[in-house]
């Protein structure tokens, strides 16, 4: 079973999760995610290129952003809701409504 | 005088908001602004190369987060702190307190 690296929760810093966010694919897998469920690429990604999605999930693992959890050949992602909270009281959420009410939605990660 | 290029507050987009802020040294000038006073990059960058203020500078500034004012041969700096919160009802100050309480502050401006 493949390992992933994830920052320990007080390695998570806030110029790196505000990079990760940075982008309006990324900030849409991450609206897509605010509901605490667990998707696979595929099912984030619909019609963009597996090479690409793989690059956007990366970014938003190794920020502390996302967690992937493998279940035999599929991997599961899922926002770190709660390290981020701990680490950044109240930020997340704000970031993830305002980029909700600014029409950032699971449909921008599949432009 | 030189005019400088602000987006309108409605062009404000969050993508770009993220991108500018991602980065420790802009970071830090946007906490250091925060007190909604207004600053020349002399007095933001410190021993900064100029060049490299003018860079992180206009990022801010062409992301909305920014607004410079001449007066005569010097610029002012503050932060779109109305417009941005307009835009983004509560994340900024969120976003700015989160990085206060990181550390980060004007002295990552001055590294």
């Amino acid at each position: 079973m493949r390992r992933y690296f994830h920052p320990d929760p007080e390695d998570i810093c806030l110029p790196e999760v505000l990079f990760a966010l940075s982008d309006a694919t990324r900030l849409g897998i991450a609206v897509d995610l605010s509901d605490g469920g667990e998707r696979t690429a595929g099912e984030l990604g619909g019609d963009i290129a597996k090479s690409t999605m793989t690059h956007h999930l990366k970014i938003l693992r190794e920020a502390g952003v996302l967690r992937v959890r493998s279940e035999g050949t599929r991997c599961y992602n899922s926002l770190r809701l709660a390290d981020l909270e701990s680490r950044f009281p109240g930020l997340v959420d704000q970031l993830l409504s305002s980029a909700a009410r600014c029409g950032y939605t699971s449909a921008d990660a599949r432009r």
